[in-house]
């Protein structure tokens, strides 16, 4: 079976994001946030019949792991309490789809992080969620939202929230949000650029040191960190660290959004076919066809055909990988037999 | 003949950095910048024989463009004076180590930028330099440290020193410097990031249609934005921008500091040959030994050689493009025949 990593729910009834802008508005008037409006079972599965259900058919996918739209969490906007109802708001959404498409989705959940803020809503999202059938979180490594101004992942700031993720078993994906810091285009910069900056954090640290159990995924390919391989090669040397397979590469995976032919070829040519996922963040960043292939540039999978890679390297990417890094996943799909 | 577009002098001797401390220091405390110590020709020839070329000869290269330090700019210390004081004085060091190796090095000037302050300074110095020989600078997209507080390079206030640098026919390098941000470690996030960040500004932006005669090179062989060229396409179309071949690369180059084979491979299975110019940025960031190679990370005439590209493309990489985006380089070449 083929797992997509990564997907969010982009396609989301208009109700949603109506109530978010609502939601702003009050916070910044003083009052109280408006109710959660009535979404159908009908409204929720159109949209997901339309998008990422034909897409995924059409690509020859089996499923995805889909969390809330990213570039919407936002975490700079309001504060705790906003981002709070936030989360719930829209982990419960992805709820509902997976409940309407229990074969096809599977939820990995938003937190109410916020800047400044410590983690313990966070944590506390993260039980409900799993206890909802979630399988992981996205972690936001920048909640400031392009201003940078928490402290890197590898600091104990984050501590709780990795214990709680070992405790539940399930993985971060490491996924910043929209970017209010007009230097950095979104899915353009901050997103490619946290990705590459989470990693050297990685580098510079010895956060699995602390929790060899810990696992993260890294999106869109990594940023630039397989294009830039002897760099970090070189610097782990520089700073003193292990190699970078034993220091990072035992916790750290890369998805496959990598919307070209020689940007995934150079992704499996340097990083271990053991540390890829495949993903494509569809329906997502970059929604247009390539005129160069006539094909969507996010139909990761038509890439990964084309490696020639080994039967057993290809069963990992799409699928064993996956049920490794989100053991309850693999539970999930051993409870229906597969 | 073999010019390498992407050198700076990191190893000036002592006296230079510990003025730097001190005047610094002085600065915290309110009183004047101390006296520059005197540097003999003798120390400037030595740190040049016994690094930058030595290395140089060893590699087989014969010229490379020089600029002061870049982790050393540090342009969010101090203040405008600060910074034009520390610009001026690691000019003048590359004016002196041009005089004492003309054949082999020409000068790229640092700008007294700094957080907040106009870019009249910067254009003064500009000017200076290029009296003095000089044939570009760096440009700081980010002269905050990793703050990201200024506007982007598509903003009108960087405009008075791209109105001088076509005046002048001298490209800018867009360099960041160190960070002061915990979360960017310097050499491996931040100067990564603020590549892929520069480049998606000018596809989000149009400079190039104010100024078509604008030449810019981003080094780290263009940060993430090769690995990611399928993105960036789609981001482009996605803007309803022209294709990036016009919107971007008639101005925009990459150099080769890459610090492995298959980044090198990818660089320039994507990257017109006319848009990437040899560069290895040593002594720099990366200064091991590849343990899989047994040469240095940063030995990137190597990678070149094994591409098989044709004599002409060979030629553009290592030489032409190089002449043509640095126009008063070409001239001094000429002036001496070659």
């Amino acid at each position: 079976m083929i797992i997509d990593c990564h997907g969010h729910y982009t396609t989301a009834p208009g109700q949603h994001d109506l109530w978010r802008k609502s939601q702003l508005a009050a916070f910044r008037e003083g009052r109280p946030s408006p109710g959660y409006p009535a979404i159908s079972d009908d409204e929720i599965r159109e949209s997901i019949e339309q998008n990422q259900l034909r897409l995924l058919r059409e690509r020859g996918a089996d499923m995805t792991i889909l969390s809330p739209r990213a570039s919407a969490m936002a975490h700079h906007e309001g504060d705790e309490r906003i981002s709070g109802e936030w989360a719930r708001a829209c982990n419960d959404l992805i709820a509902r789809v997976v409940g309407l498409f229990p074969e096809t989705f599977i939820g990995v959940c938003q937190l109410p992080q916020s800047p400044g803020a410590d983690l313990a809503a966070s944590v506390a999202e993260l039980e409900r969620c799993v206890q909802m059938g979630f399988v992981g979180c996205n972690l936001n490594p920048d909640p400031s939202g392009g201003r940078w101004t928490g402290p890197p992942l590898t600091d104990r700031y984050w501590y709780p929230i990795f214990e709680k993720m070992i405790e539940l078993e399930v993985p971060a994906t490491v996924h910043v949000s929209s970017s209010c810091n007009p230097n950095f285009h979104a899915t353009g910069a901050h997103y490619i650029n946290a990705d590459t900056t989470a990693f050297m954090q990685f580098i510079a640290g010895d956060l699995f040191a602390d929790f060899p159990g810990l696992r993260l995924v890294i999106p869109h390919g990594g940023g630039a960190v397989p294009y830039h391989w002897g760099r970090y090669r070189g610097l782990a040397d520089m700073l003193g660290k292990p190699p970078l397979a034993e220091h990072v590469m035992r916790n750290v995976f890369f998805d496959t959004c990598v919307y070209h032919q020689p940007g995934i070829n150079l992704l499996f040519e340097v990083i271990d076919a053991d540390n890829i996922l495949f993903g494509s963040e569809m329906v997502g960043a970059v929604r247009g066809i390539d005129p160069e292939t006539g094909h969507y540039f996010d139909d990761t999978k038509r890439y990964l055909d084309k490696l020639g890679l080994s039967a057993a390297d290809a069963a990992k990417v799409q699928e064993g990988n996956a049920r490794r890094v989100y053991p309850r996943l693999d539970q999930a799909l051993r409870a229906r037999g597969l």
